[in-house]
């Protein structure tokens, strides 16, 4: 017989499709939700629905938003571009109130092993936001990894001729490591990336 | 300036109503959502309000049950009850396929300290199942806390001198475990209740 009852059983599926969740987990959660009240549920069921509805992507930076254009779009000076992979990168340079300009999504990397290809990322709209803007700065802060470095290299290439300022995030130890737990390609890159005091 | 756009903010607060589910995975949650299908999202919605419509607990044995009565206290002898804490205790154990009598779900167990008697939880019913139905043993299959073995011991008290069998899981040292490794309540437990062979 058949251990799970049907609307537990469907639950726990969906709940598996998300990220780093296994069958246990997904198990705990759907009883989590037996054990809400109706209006939890709701609530829980409608903020997917919502998510769905009312999330669009901006059509100017590619990063979530509720509007045509975002609220970071709208309100903020254009001078300086950060280009990122995805909005969640967004949402993390963002926390740090750090940074005042706007960003670019990608919404991928150049990745030949994947097939991703420069003209499958938004590289298009970040060069017709460049042209003839005003944009004085484009901060390349894709992943420090192997398809990250290549797209922002590929992407430099295109900007730098036309006398755009392109800078990239400093790589290096994290701040809090000891040297000698530090990885070995940051520890190098941060030798390679010393600045004078 | 708010770091989420509303529904997105929303949403990854309910996720982070989920038991284990911090900051962060919600935020992976939410995007992983947000990157579903229109389908697959109103699956996942769905399913949530699935859960709420369409459970219902048994009202024999109290476990989970799409109708009045499960598909185990319809289908099996009620000769042998085995006594569990939770509904998530009978999947544990219907997931051996080693046993096959029925179940009764407390819902709960006995614990003064947070203010749980005897009858907060389910023991009058598994008391009316008993008299007269011809049940020949009772497992007691609670969790080898203090709760557990009190509400065991409780219970015990209530149903031998009807004259039933009251037999209590074996607890012990795990299967592949090495003795070195053994927790020292398994290893003394495991000496008390050793067997001759």
């Amino acid at each position: 017989m058949k251990v799970y009852i049907e609307p537990i059983g469907k639950l726990i599926n969906e709940f598996s499709k998300l990220p780093g969740v296994g069958a246990k987990t997904a198990q705990r959660f759907a009883y989590k939700v037996v054990n809400m009240t109706d209006e939890e549920a709701r609530a829980f069921s409608e903020a997917i629905l919502n998510v769905k509805r009312n999330v669009k992507y901006c059509k100017i930076c590619g990063n979530f938003s509720e509007e045509d254009v975002c609220d970071i779009c709208k309100n903020r000076s254009t001078e300086t571009i950060c280009v990122v992979k995805e909005p969640k990168d967004v949402i993390a340079i963002e926390k740090l109130n750090e940074f005042d300009g706007v960003y670019h999504v990608l919404h991928g990397t150049i990745s030949p092993l994947d097939g991703i290809g420069p003209n499958d990322i938004n590289i298009k709209g970040l060069l017709s936001r460049i042209s003839g803007n005003g944009v004085r700065e484009v901060i390349m802060a894709t992943n420090p990894d192997v398809e990250g470095e290549a797209t922002a290299m590929y992407i430099t290439n295109l900007i730098k001729p036309l006398g755009i300022k392109v800078t990239r995030i400093a790589h290096g130890i994290p701040v809090g490591t000891d040297l000698e737990y530090a990885d070995e390609v940051s520890l190098a890159r941060a030798f390679v990336d010393r600045k004078t005091l």
